[in-house]
C-alpha cells in the first residue's frame, strides 16, 4: 500500500499555536485535559451517521512532529520565542486516545474520539482530528444511504473528477468502501487503502473511432472479460444498445462469454433501461448487465426502483463524494474534563443558551444496549468513565430532557464503543483491514432497527445518560447558573 | 515553501488506464487530440465563476511519471500487459497546455483549459485536471461572494475542521486568498502557499482558567499587539465584554496599545455587536474592533450589514471551505478535434438531447472584450484558433442561440483569455505568487460590470462564437443529425 509521504503537523489553526505558546508560557501545558469528539445532527436528517477516519488520524499522530522547515516558517512568524520552538523540535503526541472503531453507526451527542493529554499537545491536535474524522465520517454516512436504496444492486464511486481536493477524492472513495460501495473509479483509493478501482471508457473512447460499432467492437476485442460499453454518446436506443448487441455477439458470444454490460450516462434512465433490457433480452442477451449513471444520489435511485427500472448496478459522482445534499459533518472537539494533579478529575461543561449545544461533562464511556431477544440496538448509555453496565442487572434508562420516560431493561447486552487508540502515546490499536471494516458496518447496521435506517422522518434512536452522569451536569449546569 | 511530495500520478480514473491500454494496443495513441475544460453553470446562480487551480496542474503534469510501486499495483490488476507497462515506465506529458490565469473571471461555455496531445495523453490527465480546476475555482468564486457582501471589510476563512479532507482545507484557503479573503485559520495554507494564517483563541482556553478575566488578561500580557478576546463563552454582555474591557484597560492602555478586538461566536450577531460597540465605545475602546463568526456565507454578512451590525471583520468557516450552499463546480473535460497527420484539425461535437450539453467544436481560442469609453468587459468571444480579432475593425457580436440579437462594436479592446502553460511538455508559464494573483483578481473583478456581480439574478454576460465558429457548429450538428 502506498503512503502518503506529506506530513500534515502544521494542518493546524493557527489559533492552537498561540494557545500552545500561552500554556507554554504560563506553565499550563502539561496541565491534564479530557477532549470529546462528537457531533450534534445526523447529515441529511438520517437516524444515524458512520463513524470513518480514524486510521488517518493514528497515522497523522504518530507522525506529528515539526521538522526544521515548519520551526523556520514559525520563527519567520515573529510571535514565537525561541524556547517555545525549542519545546516543539521535541514535541510528541504523549497522552492517551479513545474512539468508536470505523464503520460503526454513531449517534448525535455520544463521544466517538476521547482525548487525554497534556492541554498543548490536546489542544494542538483538534483541526486535523476534525477534519479527518468529520469528511470521512460524511462521506461515510451519504455513502450508506445511497447503497441502502440500490437495494442489494452494486453502487460503484465514480465522483473524483468533483471532489474537493485529492484527499476529496481519494480518502473519500475508502469512506464510500468502508460503508458499502462495491468500489471506485479512483485508481489511487485502491492502490493505497484497497478500496477496488474499476472503469472502461468514456464517450471520448466512442468519438475517437469512426463509428460506435468499430469502437465497441475494439473494446470488446481488448477486454473480453471486462467489456462495460457507453451506449449514450449518440442515441441509446437507436444506435448504442444496437451496435453493443452486434460487438457482443460478433466478439464475445464465439468466444462462450455471455458477462457483459452497457452503461447508461444520460436521458430518462428508466425509460431507457427497460427498453435496452428488453432489446438485449430479445437479442439472447439476457446475462448482459445494465449500469446507470449520471447525478444519482439515494433519492433518485429510490425513485428510479419504484418506477421500475431495469438497472443492475449504479455508478453515482458528484452526489457522494461531496454529499452534495448536506456537505458538512458537524463534528466538534469540546473540553470535558480536567485533572487537579491529586489524580481527581474535574468536569467541564459549555454553557449555551441553545441546549442542544451544552456538552456533556466529565471522562466518559458509551455503552450500546442490543436486546437479547432479537439482538438488535434499543440505546446508547453515555456514562461516567468509572461506571460498569452489569447485564445480569435491571437497567433503567431514561430520557435525559423528559427525564419522566423511563423504562428498565432486564434481556440485554451491553457493548463498549470506544475503544483504547493510544496510551500513553503508545498505539494499543491494529487497524482491521478495509475490508474487514466494510463487513463490520455492514453487521453493525443489521444490529439497527428498520425504523432507524429510513431516508426521511427515521425513529429517534435513544442517546441517554447514566444516572450518575446526568446528576453532575445538572449540578454543573446549577453552579455556572449562580 | 513547503511542497506536497505525494506523487498523484495514480489519481487517475481507472477508465483512463484501460482506455490508454486500448489506443496502446489499436496503434492509436499517438493520434493528437484536443480536449477543452469548460463548465456549465455559475455555482449559486452567480453571473460569473473565478478560475484557480492552475499551479496544481502545473506541479500535477510537472510530476507525472509511474513510479516502481505503480507499475506494480498496475500489473497486479491482471488487466495490463508487459509491453504497455514497460511504455507507461517512460511515459510523460509532451502536448501543449492553454489556460486563463488564476483569478480570473470565467463565464459558462468558454474553454477555461485546453489540452493538445497524443490521444493516450490527452486522456490520461482528464481526472486530476477537472478535480483541481473544479474544487479551487469553486472555493475562488464562493470566497469572491463572500468578500463582496463583506463590502470592504476583512473576511478570514476559518474552515479547515470542516473541510472535505486536507487538501480542501489547504488549497480551499489559498483559492479562498487569491479570490479576496484576508487570510485564513490554516497554518499549512500559509506555510505551502502563502496566504497569511492568523488566530487567537478558542473557548476551551477561556475553560482552562479559573475564570474568564484571567484567561483574557493573560492572553493581552502574552500578546498585547494581537490580542482578540472571545468573548462568548459564558455570556457575551454580562461577562465577555466587562471582562474583556478590563483587561484592555488594565494590560494595553497602559503600554500605550489602543488597537485590540473582540470576537463574536454565537447568538444575535446584530444586537450583541451594537451592545457591544456602545460598551467598548463608553470604555474609551473606540478602536477595538468587533469580529464576528459562525456559519456566515455571503447571505447572512449581507443581512447582518442591513439591520446595522457593528462588525468590522469577519471569520468563515464551513459554508466558505466547502461552498455548502453549491458544493460541486461541474466543469468538464470534452474532445474537441482531433489532427488526421497531415496537418489539419478535424474539429469534434459531442451531441445531447438537451441543447445546453452540445459542446463548442474545434481548436479554440477565447477573446474578452472591453469598452474603452468604461473600460469594462462586454463579452467574451470564441473562435477557431487561427482567428484574429482586430481591435480596428468594427466587431459584430450574435446570441448563438437567438442569432437576430446582433450588435456591432467599435470603440474596444481584445484580450485572449487563456495564455500558453505548455508547449511540447515544455512548461512555458510562470505561474505569479499569490499576491499577484490576488490583486489580478480584483482588479479583472472591477472590470466586470455591477449587474454581472449580483448574487441572484445577475446581469447574463454575452459569450458568444465567431461567424466561422458558429457555422462550423451548425455543419457539424447537421451532419450528424444525418
Amino acid at each position: 500500500m502506498k503512503k502518503n509521504p506529506m506530513n500534515y503537523t502544521l494542518l493546524c489553526d493557527f489559533y492552537e499555536l498561540t494557545m500552545a505558546n500561552g500554556y507554554f508560557q504560563t506553565g499550563m501545558d502539561q496541565q491534564i485535559c479530557y477532549f470529546d469528539v462528537f457531533f450534534r445532527n445526523v447529515p441529511d436528517g438520517g437516524g444515524f451517521a458512520i463513524a470513518a477516519g480514524l486510521e488517518q488520524v493514528i497515522d497523522y499522530i504518530q507522525n506529528l512532529r515539526f521538522d526544521q522547515d515548519d520551526l523556520e516558517y514559525l520563527r519567520s512568524k515573529g510571535v514565537f520565542g525561541e524556547e517555545f520552538l525549542n519545546y516543539l523540535r521535541e514535541f510528541r503526541f504523549t497522552g492517551d486516545i479513545w474512539a468508536v472503531p470505523e464503520g460503526t453507526p454513531i449517534f448525535p451527542g455520544e463521544p466517538i474520539l476521547t482525548v487525554r493529554a497534556p492541554a498543548i499537545e490536546a489542544q494542538f491536535i483538534e483541526t486535523y482530528i476534525l477534519l479527518t474524522i468529520n469528511h470521512q465520517s460524511l462521506i461515510a454516512t451519504k455513502s450508506n444511504r445511497i447503497v441502502r436504496a440500490a437495494e442489494g444492486r452494486p453502487v460503484s464511486e465514480f465522483g473524483s473528477r468533483r471532489a474537493q481536493g485529492s484527499d476529496g477524492a481519494v480518502l473519500g472513495a475508502r469512506a464510500s468502501y468502508i460503508a458499502g460501495c462495491a468500489g471506485t473509479a479512483c485508481t489511487l483509493a485502491d492502490q493505497m487503502y484497497g478500496s477496488p478501482a474499476g472503469g472502461t471508457m468514456a464517450h471520448s473512447w466512442v468519438q475517437m473511432f469512426p463509428d460506435e460499432y468499430t469502437a465497441f467492437k475494439t473494446y470488446c476485442q481488448l477486454y473480453p472479460h471486462a467489456a462495460t460499453l457507453l451506449v449514450d454518446t449518440y442515441d441509446v436506443l437507436k444506435s448504442g444498445v444496437p451496435n453493443a448487441i452486434r460487438a457482443f455477439q460478433e466478439v464475445l458470444l464465439p468466444q462462450g462469454i455471455t458477462s457483459c454490460a452497457i452503461r447508461l450516462d444520460s436521458g430518462d434512465l428508466t425509460y431507457l433501461s427497460r427498453k435496452a433490457r428488453q432489446m438485449l433480452d430479445k437479442a439472447g442477451l439476457t446475462q448482459c448487465k445494465i449500469v446507470a449513471s449520471n447525478s444519482l444520489d439515494e433519492y433518485i435511485i429510490r425513485d428510479l426502483l419504484l418506477q421500475g427500472a431495469k438497472i443492475d448496478s449504479f455508478g453515482v459522482g458528484e452526489r457522494l463524494i461531496t454529499s452534495k445534499s448536506e456537505p458538512v459533518f458537524g463534528g466538534v472537539y469540546k473540553l470535558a474534563a480536567i485533572e487537579d494533579g491529586q489524580g481527581n478529575i474535574i468536569p467541564k461543561i459549555k454553557i449555551s443558551e441553545n441546549p442542544a449545544k451544552i456538552t456533556n461533562p466529565h471522562f466518559k464511556k458509551v455503552y450500546r444496549i442490543f436486546e437479547n431477544e432479537s439482538g438488535k440496538a434499543i440505546a446508547d448509555l453515555i456514562c461516567v468513565h468509572d461506571e460498569v453496565v452489569d447485564p445480569a442487572q435491571p437497567l433503567e434508562l431514561f430520557d435525559p430532557e423528559a427525564t419522566w420516560k423511563r423504562k428498565t431493561v432486564t434481556d440485554y447486552t451491553a457493548k463498549e464503543l470506544l475503544v483504547p487508540i493510544f496510551r500513553g502515546g503508545k498505539k494499543v490499536y491494529e487497524s482491521p483491514n478495509i475490508e474487514e471494516m466494510r463487513a463490520y458496518c455492514a453487521a453493525q447496521i443489521d444490529l439497527q432497527w428498520d425504523e432507524v435506517k429510513r431516508f426521511e422522518n427515521p425513529h429517534n434512536y435513544y442517546v441517554d445518560l447514566s444516572q450518575k452522569l446526568w446528576d453532575i451536569k445538572q449540578s454543573l449546569l446549577k453552579e455556572n447558573r449562580r
